[in-house]
């Protein structure tokens, strides 16, 4: 037995979950988990479940398409492993967790590739026999740094791309080529100290908690729907570069999380935010 | 339009939330929040379904149980405030707390009265109008003195009993005229340090978190299921004393937690363990 | 034996700590707890003592200011409750929570009275025996709403003001009046979401924890010196209303553990920062 | 100019910070942070402060152990880097992580060599060209097995050694050859679980956070002295198997600090309880 899972994004309706749930009983699905929400300001649905079945549950699909409104979306997919190709600068921490993770523990991700814009992070990459890309931004214009990058990236065609502590700031252009397939660590408590030296500008201010932000990449920089964040006490005695430190570990964990969450397809997007069934 | 809780608990099988949701449909119930869970050891289905209604869904109730396999249960009632009755001893940080949020802020509780072994808090509650009983507990035996709390307690006919830092083991018979329905905070993050001065034997174990949980009563002390947990860091300069007073603030936050999950309706008692639909 | 605190900021220099504690060994002091912190980039050396003397220390001052470079301050209080006066408007569970704390538990205030622009905490205030001042801000302006306010305070001659969620802004000259002295509770975690209405902006924004912060009130609006900050979890469920129900327990701990820290003279002020020995 | 870090563990008596900081004075030494605490119990005093020095201090120690009484112990370190060697069982997620924060992150471990009785991590230690030995438990005593473990390690002459998910417990006379100097990290929030199958205890139980402990390794199982400890919320959908996924980011994190603290000589053991000056 196979297990899949269906998410359905659509206007909302009564009705709509004993009319899902009947379609999947008929198809003989063994609901595994079921998560529903609808959002009461703009009346939107969404459903995300688990369940197992003997053979493929392709017609389930357009079974359940037929029930949902105009402007639904069904989405159908075996759990698993998904391919992912990071871009990473010069810190290894987030970097090395995952290679970490996908090498020798139960990830669900399968790195296919890492592109850098410097060459530093070459040897921790290889020391995990995954081939590294490094694309230098320097003596060049964005657009032809970015189209290399996506030359790079396309040979490997995969469902998401990684921003692990990637120092660079992406186009409108290069986004809309991976649209909600971008996830990217933010080093701060967002929408606090959005920019530059994130960990400055908190040391700055004085702040006595600092924290990471995992979130979805659209066009504008730091204000994509945020998945997950987490936060570290920081005290009088720490430096901007302690707080960088201390940072770190918030960062690595609050990626991995958030990329579990979206490799096992449990995020939605929805205006400016995430529904996310954990 | 009213709003009902409607609150299922039984043997799994395939179908059921497709055939529960049905019945809802067909009386019309709008479902404003929908949560299920199966427990896959015991393959035991819980279900808890918020919905508006325009007339009272009293046959809801039979329809559904009509539904389900043997040994199901099947619950109805309207959302709103709960009956509760409050034992103390002489701490007011918790009882403090919850005749705050009881009287000034949008707690689901109605505190009909409050019964201590000592007077020390009867001018705290009395300045909030609510009866305060003093049971001493001296100069008698136990079976007596929870005789009287017993007598004292069934004028009220609370849905609920809150042992707000109640300071006295409660005896099997005394729960069982309360089962299920009797909540306490435990000074502690159960299941360490049970028993007698917690904080105390948190000092000389040299922790580094204190917590305070917020569990059901059973008969044995201190292992009724958990709701709620939460800590505080602690550090090498902290004494028991001063341990305790870090944990007052730890408990009343779980305490008023806990009791706002159980008065809504979102937990489900299971073997030793708690389901809540938050 | 009295208790004191001896408070020393001053520009650093070899050798402070074996010369200030040299003063305070030959006046007999039996040093409790000790603290000191010198800033590195500034060069500025902090320390606070607690220490124990049969008699009153006082020309311990004079001695220690004699061994300091220019530009440094001392000062000497002893351990104790310090006098406060409370501004609100209309929620209850700040305000609430320190009457509590003031009234029945081990905590460093004297609330001297509450002074609101709405009369609706009166009921709260006036159940705790605490004077209650309505001071309405309409039908008039701000100079001259503040005017009365600050008479008002004047005749309690308290050495902090506490802003628990008082929804107005100060004028900078109502600020100059108690320069270092006003506290206050930011319904967010600042440096996010500053102004008006910071659960709606963090409900729009998609954040997944939301906080509070105690800072001291300088001349801009919520960018003085942050003391203590903290922060729950919240998910997709959350609407603005409920975030801010959620944030109600955050703040009011924060607010309390701030107050403390103030009160018993732990904090110093150096640029935007706050250095904290506790 | 080096930096050294001093450490005095004394009988407490008047004066101790002025006699103490006029030694390191008059020897130029100047100091960048300074910490004491003064056990009230116990009466005893302990004081870490590191320096920056231009020659080398050695005279520093006799001379300060002059002004102590009697049972007082003084050291002296430069600061750096301390060689480790750890020991594991088959989990690679605290391995890896102190792999990648030794190689790639500035970390104050050198690792010398890993041993395991199992062979499956010996390509993680090897791609990170770290020693890797496998000494096998199967078909053999107790103590043949510790004292092969014992030779290997005596080879290194490591500083500390690190029990990094370390799955057999160690005989008193294994831990008599280092004492103090073995740290664990225990895969529950001690004293809670204590013993084996910490993950499933806490499932059985139904607790809605789990945690993860850094301790030292004393004679007697899973009760050494408490560097670090930290938790994660769980819900009822956790089982044993997601409960041990879900602790193995709190365990990797806490390591990791309970290790720096003690590599960094932060650490005093005192009784049960550990003194950390951070």
């Amino acid at each position: 037995m196979k297990t899949y899972v269906i998410r359905i994004d659509a206007p909302d309706k009564p009705g709509l979950v004993h009319a899902i749930t009947g379609v999947l009983f008929r198809h003989g699905a063994n609901i595994v988990s079921n998560h529903e929400f609808v959002d009461t300001d703009t009346r939107r649905f969404f459903m995300r479940t688990a369940f197992e079945c003997t053979q493929p549950p392709h017609d389930v699909v357009p079974a359940i398409q037929a029930l949902l409104p105009e402007g639904a979306s069904v989405g159908l997919a075996p759990t698993g492993k998904r391919d992912i190709v990071i871009l990473a600068t010069k810190e290894p921490h987030c970097l090395g967790d995952l290679l970490l993770r996908a090498t020798y523990e139960a990830f669900p991700a399968n790195i296919l590739a890492v592109i850098s814009n410097h060459d530093t992070l070459a040897p921790l990459v290889r020391q995990f026999n995954v081939p590294f890309h490094h694309v230098s931004h320097l003596e060049r214009d964005r657009a032809d740094h970015e189209r290399e990058i996506l030359d790079c990236v396309a040979q490997y065609q995969p469902e998401y791309l990684v921003l692990a502590k990637y120092m660079r700031v992406l186009s409108p252009g290069f986004v809309a080529r991976y649209p909600s397939r971008i996830l990217n660590i933010h080093h701060s408590f967002l929408p606090a100290f959005m920019g530059a030296q994130p960990y400055r500008q908190a040391f700055e201010r004085g702040v006595k908690l600092i924290g990471a932000t995992g979130h979805m990449v659209t066009d504008e920089l730091d204000t994509g729907p945020i998945i997950a964040q987490s936060v570290v006490p920081v005290d009088h005695t720490a430096t901007a570069i302690s707080m960088a430190q201390s940072g770190r570990d918030v960062e690595k964990v609050v990626l991995a999380k958030a990329l579990k969450l979206l490799l096992e397809e449990r995020i939605f997007l929805h205006q400016h935010r995430t529904i996310i069934f954990d």
